[in-house]
Formats: C-alpha cells, structure tokens, sequence
C-alpha cells in the first residue's frame, strides 16, 4: 500500500511540499493558544488524499500552478475545520455520559478554532478572487452538514435504506472529494461542463472510499479482525443494511434489538457481525463499491484532459485496497 | 426606548418585512431535522441591530436593493451560526460540571447546524457575485473567532489590561456591527474610502455597545439591580478593570483572589460590585463609552452620502440608553 501511495505522490512531490508550507503560512494568527493548536493540527499529517486529488486532477488539464496551491490549501483549511468540530463530541466521553470542565473548555475552542480555519480558507480565496473554487467548496459544505443531520437523524430510528443511506454518504464524504477533483481541474481554467465531469468522478471514488471504510469494521483491515466499532455506535452501513434488508423478519427485528442496546455484550457484538457476513453483507458492500470504482475509472477515461490519468488511476485503487 | 427602535425602524418597514422573508428562504433545507431547528432560530428575533444597520448604512447612500438584502440575510446568517456555536458550551451546564448525552447530541447537532449557516449565507452571496460583502464578512469573522480566542487565553491568567481589553472587544464585538456598515454602504457601489470611512464608524458603534454591555452587570440594566453575571464568570469588563488599576496593591490583590474562585458567595460578588463603583469603574467605562459615541457621530457627520443621517444618529444613542 505504502508503494503505491509513494507512485502516487512521485510526480508532485515538489508541488506536495510547496502545498504543505502554503498551508502552514495560512494558518498563522496572532493569538499564541491559536498558534500552539494550529502547530499540534498541521503535524497530524493524514493520507492526503484531499490535496493529492487537486494537485492530480490540475496536472491531468495543465500546469500546477498558485491557484491549484491554494485551492488544495482552501480544501486542507476546510477539512481541518471539519475534523476540529468533529472533535466537540468526543465518542468516548459520549459513552462515559459525563464531560469535565476540561472538556468544556475543549470544546468551545474546538468551534473557535474550526470557525477561525474557515474564515481564513475564505479570506484566502476571496483575496485572489478564487469565487468558482469558493463556490465548488461551498457546495460540499452544504452537502456535508445536510448528510450529518440526515444521518443523526435517521439514526436515532435505524430506519436509514439504501437509498438513505447513499444519500448520506453521497453528501456526507463523497461531496468533499469530488470539490477536490473540480477544484483541481478549475485551477487550469476548464469549462463548466468539463467541472462537472471531473466533479462525478470524484463523486464516485467518495462512494467506493466510504464504502471501503464500512468494511473495516468487518475486519478488511490492517489488523484483518472485525473492530464492530460503527455496530457498537448504532451506525448503519451498507453490510448491515443489506443484511437486514435480506434477512427474515424475526431475525430482522431481533438484530435490531440487539444494535439499539447502549451496551452491547462482546458476543452480541459477534451475533451481528456473523449475521451480516452470513447474509452476504460484506459481498454485496464489495460488489457496490467495484462499481463505483468502475463508474470513476470510465469518467477517468473520457476526460477531455491531455495528462497522464495513470496517477489518479493509481489514487482510485488504492481507495479500494487500502488497509486503513 | 420603545420608542427610539419605533422611530428607527419607522423609514424602512417595509424593507426590514423583505429582509425577513428573504432570510426565512435562506435557511431552507432537504433534513426535516434541520427545517425544525431553523424554525425554532428564526422566531427568536432579537433587537435587529445587524439589519437595521445594514439596511440604514445603505440608505445613507442610495436605494435598498437585492444587494443590501442579500447582506443583511449574510450577516444575519453568520450571526446566528455563531450564536448556535456559541450554545455549545452552556454556562449553566459548565458550572454543574457535567454533560447529560442530550447535552452531547445538542452540542453536536450546534456545530452542524452552525456549519451549514455559514455555508448557506456563503452560497448565497457566491451565487450572486457579492465577493466584496463577503470580503468585508469574512475579516470580521477572522477577527471575531482571534477576539474570542484571546479572551478564552487572557481570561485564565485575569491579566487583562485596558489595551487588551479594546483589542478584544474590538475584534469579538465590533468587527461584526463594522461590517454591517460596510456591506450596507457597499450595496449601493460605494468608493473603498467611503466602505472604510463607514466600517470606522461601525466600529466605534461596536465598541460603545460592548462597554455599555459590560455596564448592564453593575445595574445600569432593565431591573435596575447589579446581576454580577460577570464576576462570576470571571469576565474582566473595563469597569473592573479599571477599578484594579488604580487600587493599591493590596487590595488589587484582594479582589483579584475573590474573581479567581470558582464558587463565589454573594457577599463576594457584592464585595467587589463595592469595590468597581468605589474606585470610578463605572463613571470611567461611561466617559470611554461616550467618548465611542461622540467617535462614531463625527463620523456619521463626515459621511459623503446624502441620505438621512437621523436615524443612524438615533440607532447610535439607542446602543447607548437602552436598559437591555
């Protein structure tokens, strides 16, 4: 997996660290407790997905160039933003039921620093007149808020189907992904129907990656054991969902019994998680994902850009093969 | 005081009628979720300050238009994301020191609800190429989440001088009602000179308000009596902090040893309520606040529009008189 991230990244590893200190430059502030925060944030490198996307997705229609640089930094400030107000409720303490003051305070500075990273995207798009990147991006802002109230929603009924649930997934982590991909390709100045292209297939290899990260819990990981986590969490994913969907009554409505618990046993745990893969859960989920993975290759394949695809190519497989 | 809102409101009813309609569309959403926590924002109304400033700051110069409706619906879409942020953390739940997991999934459901604010007044405004207003916005927004951040980081240490002071009131409270100003102004195609001229002005309203806000926990308020709401939170407001500085050391000392406790008797709190009017804390916050109020006139006075500068002058004497 680490090859084929490290071909991936091979043809833009100049452009990855420009990028990477671009970003570092848009986050500094004049208040020290924001500095540390934002110090300790940029550190926690991820996979870089996101700024991979964008970079990947200019270089198939031209020249990287200082838009690409900050709409990958608009969409990293984004995503940061993201995972800070992800951090306001923390699941452990969730399931502890109770917060310390300490926690509190967290909190509220978990909101500030997630505004204070997306007023700064803003600033930094709006400054050099970015509108159509601001505008992609704020598409997916709306999608992904509208995905997580969809899906607290449903949740607290476990009534989500599988269109509910591709809608959610749709708005909630393909939309980001594919701003990344229309992003990208905008920063050469391509036309709007050529966005859009773009813009689908990176809507599709969001699918196939939240799909993948369903499976994990079915044990297609790293550590190749089932973890159970979004089960112990009440989330529906697709296994769980076609399993149900499959599955006779009376063992429908004892399943679900069992995953409304606030506390579940080990071996209900287990109960479950053998019922999914019995009912052919985790195929069907694999199934789905090799199409949306198919639907991203052939819009790969009919893109009007001039470059070579075989990187994002490289990026679509890895979503659907990596371990974590 | 009635009267003066009365009076105020009187030239654009009308106006202010289109605003709400239009700010009632905005938040329209897909999540039933959603839609009911909207409906419960939307009837909260508050004094309006945002719009009326919006909109008058507009007519100072010209015709209300889509443009400065547009405007108003921003700010008051960022201002009621940031109040729904701002319920995250609960003071009341802060001091009981524990969270119930109602309180969590409020939190949760704050942030996304905040989130999508934000990026449904962004939209709105890309939508329609309003880049400048979004210009002016966005810097407001910088500035109000480093205000925030700076207080969150002095207040623990209650070393709050008066310069400090300003920098935080300026950025946390003032940069927002300066923005309004500024967007107003902008939506009849005004020069950068006159945007900062009338953002300027904005701000010295800004400030004035704040002060007089910090005067409100020493009685000057509605009921007539000191809440002390301040103290007990340990807010250092400028007659507090004025007070400390000119008392000599030991009781400084004192004073500051009582504001440190987490529990305070009400004696305690009447003790250093005593101590602020004692040493001038109140007659001092009241001669900055006026000196804000005569800043923000002679502004007023200065301005290049040739509208009707009455009712600004009226809106600025209510942030000053009113008892709530």
């Amino acid at each position: 997996m680490a090859d084929i991230l490290a071909y991936i990244k091979s043809p833009i590893e100049k452009e990855l660290k420009i990028f990477e200190d671009r970003f570092k430059d848009s986050v500094k502030s004049h208040v020290p407790l924001l500095d540390t925060i934002m110090n300790y944030i940029v550190k926690r490198k991820g996979k870089q997905m996101r700024p991979l996307l964008v970079l990947h997705c200019a270089k198939l229609f031209g020249e990287i160039n200082e838009a690409t640089y900050r709409g990958a930094a608009l969409v990293e400030l984004l995503h940061t933003a993201t995972l800070v107000h992800d951090d306001v409720v923390d699941e452990s303490n969730m399931r502890r039921g109770f917060f310390s003051i300490n926690a509190l305070w967290k909190n509220k500075v978990a909101v500030l620093v997630g505004d204070y990273l997306l007023s700064k995207g803003l600033l930094l798009s709006l400054r050099n007149k970015d509108f159509k990147a601001l505008e992609i991006l704020s598409t997916a802002v709306e999608q992904m808020s509208e995905g997580e109230l969809l899906q607290m929603e449903k949740a607290r009924k476990l009534d989500i189907s599988e269109e509910v649930y591709f809608e959610i997934v749709t708005k909630k982590t393909a939309s980001l992904l594919a701003s990344c991909c229309g992003i990208g390709a905008n920063s050469t100045k391509q036309s709007e129907e050529t966005l859009n292209h773009v813009i689908a297939m990176g809507n599709a290899i969001g699918i196939a990656f939240q799909i993948k990260d369903d499976l994990f819990d079915y044990g297609d990981n790293k550590v190749g054991k089932p973890t159970g986590i979004d089960i112990v969490e009440k989330k529906m994913t697709l296994p769980l969902i076609y399993a149900l969907s499959v599955a006779d009554k009376g063992e429908r409505r004892d399943k679900i019994r069992i995953i409304k618990k606030n506390k579940k046993s080990k071996s209900e745990i287990k109960e479950v998680i053998d019922f999914v893969k019995r009912n052919g859960g985790l195929e069907y989920a694999q199934k789905r994902m090799l199409e949306y993975k198919s639907e991203a290759e052939d819009l790969l394949a009919k893109i009007p850009g001039s470059g070579d695809t075989s990187y994002i190519l490289a990026l679509i497989s890895y979503v659907i093969e990596r371990r974590k």
